[in-house]
């Protein structure tokens, strides 16, 4: 074991689009755990679009990250060393670890991953975080029913791709919005989505309103911007929006300039009864037991797959977090920061 | 009884604030119920904001009134001519009689109204479609719990009025919005809301924080635009939104200028995981006999009060509705078109 760490830090708050200078390098001492406590090493980085909300100083539903902070994430690690009896050492743990090689957390707030039920980077992906974002804001909050059209934003990403695939297989017509051809034909050929329409064709309004010709039932929020006013006026009777993150805006200083849209959105509302709830993964965590059964399941009988998007080095965080916030990611973005011990 | 009949119809459809050439009065033969049907004579007339929405020529909730047809409205009347075994001449009935001196119903589409119960005018107000409104949209979608901040817009208005003595009874701190110093000395001292913010204040923004200092948990839309606005920033996590109207805006013949203000709302939904769900009153319609109970009661033990606004003549209804639109009621809207017999 090396005897320091590197960590990457909030250096400044972003002004709009982060980039490399909000970020520092440090390295540290690797960090001894205390009682309860266990020290892992990283082997795998979640990158996700909610960490650009952490880096300003304006509270969330989570606190800032302070400046000088280790940026925080999930990430899957290897126990090197363990005051915390339900964890040894070589276990795979899965936490909020932060962007750094080391990291000292209370054994309690790990979970163990089985690396038989899969490749173990998919505790960040599909069995982790953005997976179970997708299956209990879908189910709860999207409630789909068979026959019923959902819209998926973001539908080649982590979150997206899980919420389709869900919904097809609870028997709904799917069709995704994501940006750029390429992306388009994975989500329908790899994931058996019904359509999905690129949102930067000039015409994706139409485009949208005719691959949903029974209009809209559910349209799971990533994105927010123009994807949201297209769906607007396709929007059912007593449809439901669960609102999960909205990654066009999370770089604006402002708002956009108008017409302003609010009324439109009420009227909607208003006339077609619409349900509209934010949500955030953690307000379901007594669901994670059913989340691991049915998404486990549904991954070994090949009903759902997913596709990583896999950059070496945690030196290379900053600058894929920047161009996840661009769009130009394919896939669950996952960081390697160190060998994969089950590989 | 007459040999005709008055009806004000449509004449055309308005070009935002409606005006007297909108409407048409027309007299026509008294007609005569067929199998199952009963002529009732118009007592009171109700007017309600929603009315505005039926003018225009795109579907909402219901079809838009035609042009030329009767405009719609609930009203209270007297059996004069019954072909429906459960209704005599006499009772007295609540329906959707639509504006008119004599109306023909499904008996069926008719509900007996029981004049010990109170004044018969409260058939179409607070023990009627707005006092239901009221309790369906607070108790389902807002869930108020003790201790809980209550916002309410259009607070001296026939839903309004209701919602946060509701919200009184539930326990919650219940804070008004209303237009001018008069009605919110009436919400106050009268209702007995916690406070009453006069959205025409130049300062309302501050005065609304003010008067919520633990933030909102439920706000009761009935106006949207600005109350809509001042309230987004005080919204707490886990607040819940009934939209039930939107009176401020149903005149707009366009989208405000901007900026635009839906990444706002969108951003307040998510990262607070706010609940917004619009409704109307027969979405709720199995919830008629507790409403009737509940409402009933605390009616009888003076728990709630309430205010109407009257004005004589089937002919004045339209510019009544006019003024409805802009605020210029001062309590539930109920038109007297012909003597009430229980009087």
């Amino acid at each position: 074991m090396p005897e320091t760490s590197r960590q990457i830090r909030l250096a400044r708050r972003p002004q709009g689009e982060p980039v490399a200078a909000d970020f520092e390098l440090a390295h540290v001492p690797v960090p001894a755990p205390g009682n309860g406590q266990v020290l892992s090493r990283t082997v795998y980085l979640s990158l996700d679009p909610y960490m650009r909300g952490r880096m300003n100083a304006e509270r969330s539903y989570a606190d800032p990250v302070p400046i000088g902070g280790v940026m925080e994430a999930g990430g899957v690690g290897v126990v090197e060393a363990s005051n915390f009896k339900g964890l040894a050492v070589g276990d795979i743990v899965v936490g909020r670890t932060g962007w750094q090689d080391y990291a000292v957390s209370d054994g309690a707030g790990l979970r163990k991953v089985d690396p038989t039920a899969g490749p173990i980077s998919t505790a960040v992906g599909v069995l982790g975080m953005p997976g179970m974002t997708a299956y209990t804001g879908l189910l709860n909050i999207g409630q789909p029913k068979e026959g019923e059209t959902l819209a998926v934003a973001a539908a080649s990403g982590a979150v997206g791709s899980a919420v389709g695939q869900i919904g097809k297989i609870k028997g709904c017509r799917v069709v995704g919005v994501a940006g750029g051809p390429e992306k388009c034909r994975y989500v329908t050929a790899e994931l058996g989505f019904d359509a999905c329409i690129d949102h930067r064709a000039p015409d994706f309004e139409a485009q949208l309103a005719a691959a949903c010709p029974k209009g809209i039932d559910i349209y799971f929020e990533n994105v927010g911007g123009r994807v949201l006013e297209a769906v607007l006026p396709l929007l059912n009777f007593f449809s439901r929006m669960p609102v999960c993150g909205l990654i066009s805006q999370y770089n604006a200083t402002k708002l956009p300039d108008g017409p302003n849209r609010l009324p439109q959105l009420m009227r909607a509302v208003l006339t077609n009864r619409v349900l509209i709830r934010g949500f955030i993964v953690r307000d379901y965590a007594d669901q994670q037991g059913d989340f691991l059964r049915d998404v486990g399941t549904w991954l070994r009988e090949g009903r759902i797959k997913y596709r990583e998007h896999r950059v070496k080095g945690l030196e290379n965080a900053p600058a894929t977090l920047i161009g996840l916030l661009k769009g130009e990611n394919f896939g669950k973005v996952v960081v390697e920061v160190s060998e994969d011990p089950t590989r």
